[in-house]
């Protein structure tokens, strides 16, 4: 009976946010070998420009954010 | 002093969400006896499409949902 | 499809607890008329003392409000 | 590694929501002692019609303080 | 930046939740396409006694789904 | 009426708890300009066992964050 409440930057699109949903309740139904269905996910989006990590509101963030990026690639 | 956070899909009418909030109130009111202007009551509304069980969106869990309904009514 | 988040004072008794849960789901049941068993309730417990009004932590809040209950009654 | 969700009526400007994440950052990473850049504080609005207090809407509530407000400044 | 939080029944492994949260975690960061590290999951553990389905409580609701899994298998 | 709800490892003392509620009330007392009595803040303790950065628990981030923190200091 696991609920898991996604909570993250707005702006992607439904096709991506639906596969983010069935690929978390995969994964939690495969760890906790709990019935697919009884695993509820939903999804919180919140406009960047309210969301901020060490009080720097997100866009400015992902700005520096893609400057590291160059160094460190997001996927390997 | 308790808080409750409804979180439901978006979709119903202002006048239904504050009846719900007040029946809510109510019930916790009467409960737990605590005094009414101490519960806080809020509703988070969800895109349909971003809530999801099993891994499917809610909206396509509601067509089989109403299939359902015709065996077991929503209300009795 | 509703999700209701309790979150309260720790202290209360588990019988207290499970009829507010009870009370709560029946009364979100009725508001809008969606199946009983789609109603999910639980309840957050939060230590009084990690609760706080105005920065006032809630124990404190309490004594306060016990004061103001003689002259206006928790429940007419 | 604290994580600050505001949940607030929805109607400030985005300079004064920024702010304030800004303000509660700080006041985290003072109160802790923990690197400011590992404070995310993220602001969920909510419509006024969907807040209730005792059951009231938030909209009526504001009404009743904006009263009592004549009394009480709101900051001293 | 996605922040990921998990409500469930008490009572898992602490082996299990890791590896739950490295699950999810890695699910998340595929979906997204965003750096793994930007992805924060927590566990919120519930007393299954103040988790509710339609009021009932969440060990109650165990028994019951403990004699449908007899013809619905948990895991395929 | 803004809400607070601190998410955080659980492992702080009480009066730094306790102070660090007050001051993040008055941060959103300052910023938003709202009655003080209306700012209410709890704090949800994890198990640093139970949250996670990029699927790595916590108390495993903080001694690679120790590490880091030669070079960046805290608090400046």
């Amino acid at each position: 009976m696991p609920y898991v409440n996604l909570t993250m930057a707005a702006g992607r699109t439904l096709e991506a946010k639906q596969s983010l949903m069935a690929a978390v309740a995969q994964a939690v139904h495969e760890s906790l070998d709990t019935p697919l269905d009884t695993v509820r996910v939903w999804i919180t989006e919140i406009d960047p420009e309210q969301m901020s990590v060490g009080g720097v509101p997100l866009d400015e963030v992902f700005r520096r954010r893609t400057a590291d990026a160059e160094v460190t690639p997001a996927k390997s």
